[in-house]
């Protein structure tokens, strides 16, 4: 009988998570019991935000309990079925975790259909939950009129590049910060994004002040800190920001806090959290409308996919550091059968 | 001929204020020109965000010029007018200076009519811009719903004070935070607020836990810093977050920034700023309210009071280091003719 890989979380990461935190076990593969089914993990989405999960201090999550599977955000496949709903061979999301077999209610999976000319994995990434809270972080929380100005940190992160094309399509002016040539590359050249910016060769404020001569009226914040802060020292009367993460904290970084809040009072400015969970009863609408922009090529993306379960910490390492190219993926087993 | 005492803005300060950043001239008495009337100021108001207008960096005001006569907002009574619409001896608020007398357009004035058996200082503190401040932020910007908790910091303080009561007003669960004995006894034995927090001798996390055991729903902030961090970990979903003032921050604390900002996405929280000239329009609505309440003994104050405009950065400090006893004004001249 197969053997199921665990992935533990035995202690709380202090700043960086590393393979210390975890154990490794092998399981028994899981049986479905009455109404249940088996679902073999395909891909695991590996956002920078999982790190915050893994702290005693409750996230939008509730905190990873210690000595049970690292939860996970997957995408699989039904393998045996005692539910009529769900017949072996439907692809699933689910909250699968680090292991490659689970056992779930129906009420838990959300079956995925997808269209032959995109690539499976675009149903975890960019057909799932970062397409849903681009679009609805941008068009909802920061309801943006044609013509302003909008500015996207991470730009070319999984969120941020969508929410870059999505703006253009919006008719807003998008200038988005990325770090390093090869990601400002790729949102200039294949996903038309005019107004880059490289913190990591740039002066950031001086190409603020080039690239928004009007300021700044809407910011789809993903990152925090000091480029935030070079932002919102920009903004205009009655700006909105978005603040959809702030991955400069994730770590447990403190020197990476805002110092420039002020800003909101002297700009009559809003600035409003949003998780994507506020916006699940518009999954199929917008799902649908982003899977129409992917086949006319007028939304891009890029998944960025290590294979095996064991290069789950490089993959967040990876997102952290900004190595990853794309939307971050570990490939746990194989698409097929 | 009289003597018009100015003090001009000579350097921009780093940190505190000081005398070394002003010189102090006599010029001469100035005569109101066609259509102008000339005031006598009597009141000077000392809110802490003064400080900011010196700095180079645009506030919610211009930066006060270099060697021109600082701004600031007072109350006079118009000696000389050359405009049927302003009588001698009328009560008006303006952005009168540091100075004795200033001329102004009829339209650069608003005309008080103080009611007996309310002091005429009241006009440019509580019943004016910070009355005009609380009332708006809290219900315009909180949007409050009765029994919610309301967590107000600088509770004490000329804006706060009144925040706390409006709150109660509005059957708000009210919590304030303030500095020192004194000013928590107030709020409480003449205000009438049961929760609060004197974050000089008390642990304000622990009794911010036991003062809100269902958690924070809104916040008026005033300060800024480790006070405001402490609240937003304390914050439910979808609470709003009032943003008047970072006192902390206006000597250039940089430390004094937030490190909490993920608690905004974590519940979907909103944080917006405001100016209260956004709502002049509701000016004479919302003071109308505030001067019945008043009458009715439902809504207390403190003003204090510092005689001589030589005494303007004291009542700077003051303010700044939370010595004074109420809405801090200077009385540059006397009320009466």
């Amino acid at each position: 009988m197969s053997r199921n890989t665990q992935w533990l979380l035995k202690s709380r990461p202090q700043g960086e998570v590393g393979r210390g935190n975890f154990e490794i076990c092998q399981a028994d593969k899981p049986a479905p019991g009455p109404n249940q089914v088996l679902v073999r993990n395909i891909y695991l989405l590996v956002p920078p935000s999982m790190r915050l999960w893994m702290d005693e201090k409750e996230s939008y999550f509730p905190p990873q309990p210690l000595n049970q599977v690292m939860m996970g955000i997957t995408l699989g496949v039904v393998e045996a079925s005692n539910h009529p709903a769900l017949r072996p061979g439907t692809y699933v999301n689910g909250m699968g975790g680090w292991q490659q077999w689970y056992v779930a209610q129906v009420d838990q999976l959300l079956p995925v259909a997808p269209h032959p000319e995109i690539p499976l994995a675009a149903y975890r990434t960019v057909l799932d939950v970062q397409g849903l809270t681009a679009y609805c972080g941008l068009t909802d929380v920061c309801r943006p009129k044609a013509g302003e100005t909008l500015v996207v940190t991470a730009a070319a992160g999984s969120v941020g590049s969508l929410v870059c094309q999505i703006g253009r399509q919006l008719g807003l002016r998008v200038i988005g910060v990325a770090g390093g040539r090869d990601k400002c590359e790729w949102l200039r050249a294949e996903c038309g994004i005019e107004g880059v910016i490289d913190y990591k060769s740039e002066d950031v404020g001086a190409r603020l002040d080039a690239l928004c001569p009007k300021g700044v009226d809407l910011l789809f914040e993903n990152v925090g800190g000091p480029v935030m802060d070079l932002v919102l020292d920009r903004i205009n009367t009655s700006s909105r920001i978005a603040l959809c993460g702030m991955i400069s904290t994730y770590n447990g970084g403190a020197g990476q806090s805002s110092r420039s809040l002020m800003q909101l009072v002297n700009k009559s400015a809003r600035m409003e959290g949003f998780l994507v969970l506020n916006y699940m009863d518009r999954y199929a609408e917008v799902v649908q409308k982003l899977q129409a922009w992917i086949l006319e090529g007028r939304l891009k993306y890029r998944i960025d996919i290590l294979d095996g379960l064991e290069q789950t910490l490089e993959a967040m390492s990876r997102a952290f550091h900004g190595h990853n190219r794309g939307i971050q993926l570990v490939r746990i087993s194989p698409e097929g059968p």
